[in-house]
């Protein structure tokens, strides 16, 4: 038996965005609670070389959306990066899911064997569909959603792992 | 077209413990050099309230390894988490690499119909393999080896994404 490439990518990236709602639905009543001046929270970094929580929750959207695209061979959506705040990034989620609903299983047949081109800042990454969700869309994307929680966990947001799963 | 169950986890989960030892390796280097105390690293927490590091590299060989013999229809292999050292750690991990090296495609065919079932502390949990691959298995493994990944990041060890991605 074997999985379909919607089950792979899809179907793993739309519950995970709708837990990164509810995780930044949390961190929005955190921030109203204690009177947080704008973009405390949205800028925090995990180091002083890594993006700000805002970057964090754009890749993460970014991944799903854009990997989900090229996997289905169409042009990903683009969304400029101007969230500030947590409500635009809350949309901003929002609207990758509204996207993501879009796309079916069949359109997604076959983009395991689908010849994927990247466009990087410094280089082209290209790579045929099966590793591209093994080695590139699937770890890029868990790597900044994990990073979006630990951001707010480590600033004392009530957010624990069954948020991340979804109550699994 | 679509995709085995083996190159949805055990080909995923095998190249990131070969990162993640690269990435404990960097973190061993960097104690030795900054003349660290040993448990320092081995103790970094993300916040109060979770794991230190030491435990996340035990839980990300374990959702690795659990999940794979439980796909399998095998009991998974017990370690005792008794590791202090990131000498110790890096070794675990490398004995699970060589584990998950003892797994073929073919165990883990149909594993995605199986019914699973996962003893929790608090609970028992229930699922078709399918779900437990996209909901539990894959996002706790990513989760574990992020958090481990963010720490030493945090904490100064010289670790990029590259390192992470495994030189994608």
């Amino acid at each position: 038996m074997s999985l379909s490439v919607y089950a792979c990518t899809a179907e793993i990236f739309l519950p995970t965005l709708q837990n990164l709602v509810q995780i930044l639905g949390k961190a929005k009543a955190f921030a109203d609670a204690k009177k947080l001046e704008p973009g405390v929270l949205e800028g925090l970094r995990l180091a002083p070389d890594m993006f700000p929580l805002k970057r964090q929750v754009q890749l993460s959207t970014d991944f799903a959306k854009n990997s989900t695209a090229r996997l289905a061979g169409l042009e990903p959506p683009k969304f400029p990066d101007e969230e500030q705040s947590l409500d635009e990034l809350i949309a901003r989620v929002q609207k990758t899911i509204d996207w993501m609903k879009t796309i079916t299983p069949s359109q997604l047949e076959g983009g395991d064997r689908r010849h994927i081109v990247v466009p990087l800042r410094t280089r082209t990454l290209e790579m045929d569909g099966l590793p591209f969700i093994q080695r590139w869309a699937l770890p890029n994307f868990y790597f900044h959603v994990t990073a979006t929680y630990s951001l707010l966990r480590q600033a004392g947001v009530d957010v624990g792992k069954q948020d991340f799963l979804g109550g699994v």
